[in-house]
């Protein structure tokens, strides 16, 4: 039986964008499993109450419903242990959770003010008071101001990219030589990036531009697929 | 027989310093492998000519001669696989090179010039004049007009370890339940910092500073022991 996902959705339904969604899309793909997606809103909170929770990635598998990535990264991880391993053994597993914390931070904080107006501008009238409310007060400003800003903080957050890119000369995924969790924790805030806003957050001649090529070709070049704007 | 490691130090033959060799004592100690140390000064370079290239940490083992902190790690888990693991595995491997270039943007970047000054004091005069040549140079400035912006960079550092941060609430070490290479990577930096310098660079509810006094502890307080500054 396949897998259910609660897959954050914006105005169209077929504009995934959230980045714990996406980790979770590709951690599925990653271990060869069956699952079907339903949209959800962030006003949705009702929808979901039966995980014990208000945010989404929620899955179900069966009777067992899991929320938050990290969670469900490490569920799936523990009840397919003969499909390919997505961490790549106890070491790569601790550290999946230091990438996901430095994905949180040079990523999506980075990124999130440069691009707060355009995720607006992607949401429903009805999610849009909801967004603008709370990420208003979260920023201290305007969603247009924050975005105003893009110019002034792209090179800081380019700058913070330095780890990833070093990381490339070395090998051609975070997880070595093939992509697994760190990987999919670090790309899916681009992917958000891409379904939301056209900002070019990366250099053509980046390696880190590069690798995020590969992982947009991967799985048949699902994510490139998705609905989203050109990078 | 032992292994020999070319170790950096100051004026005083004890006070060793080098975070890329502490990395690699602590991943000895690790592996349970003995081995001796031969104090090194920056300016020696005529005496690890023999492995090519100028830096330490340089070891012997038998007749090889490796350098490179990361590759020196790569060669003792792979040389001695029947001792503990360093990486727990190949995920742990691919995000151990992640991590060391996480530790030498977020740490060693952030901390260099706070303590620039106090790294120059425990030199011997000989060393001073090519450390300050090679540094100013480096910093665009003077060693002292570095550090005496430490209190303005500080609150920029500490702000840099919140994946660190954020993930000791998962677990006590990046490399999971126990302390591997990931830690090592990350806590040579601080031990650095505490060979050089008295400048306390966590607060003391800091849970970066509970991890920190829990790598101090490690191996019957090897590091806690060294010559350093209390922290």
């Amino acid at each position: 039986m396949a897998i259910t996902l609660w897959d954050l959705t914006g105005a169209e339904a077929d504009r995934r964008f959230s980045p714990y969604c996406w980790r979770i899309k590709l951690a599925l793909r990653h271990k060869g499993l069956e699952y079907a997606t339903i949209p959800w809103r962030l006003i949705d909170k009702g929808v979901i109450a039966f995980s014990g929770q208000g945010k989404v990635p929620v899955i179900k598998d069966g009777e067992t419903v899991v929320s938050d990535s990290w969670t469900i990264a490490n569920y799936l991880e523990d009840t397919y242990p003969d499909r390919p391993s997505l961490f790549g053994g106890e070491g790569g597993r601790a550290t999946g959770r230091f990438v996901v914390d430095w994905a949180e931070l040079a990523l999506m904080a980075g990124i999130f003010p440069m691009i707060a107006a355009d995720i607006n501008g992607i949401l429903d009238a009805e999610t849009q008071a909801y967004f603008r409310s709370t990420r208003e007060t979260f920023l201290g400003r305007t969603l247009e101001a924050a975005q105003a800003e893009r110019e002034t903080r792209m090179e800081s957050f380019r700058r913070g990219l330095v780890p990833l890119r070093r990381m490339l000369k070395f090998q051609p995924f975070i997880s070595g030589a093939a992509a697994g969790w760190h990987d999919y924790a670090a790309f899916s805030v681009f992917q958000w990036a891409r379904c939301a806003s056209p900002l070019q957050l990366l250099a053509a001649d980046d390696p880190v531009h590069a690798w995020r090529e590969r992982m947009l070709d991967l799985f048949d070049g699902f994510a490139r697929k998705a609905v989203g704007f050109p990078v």
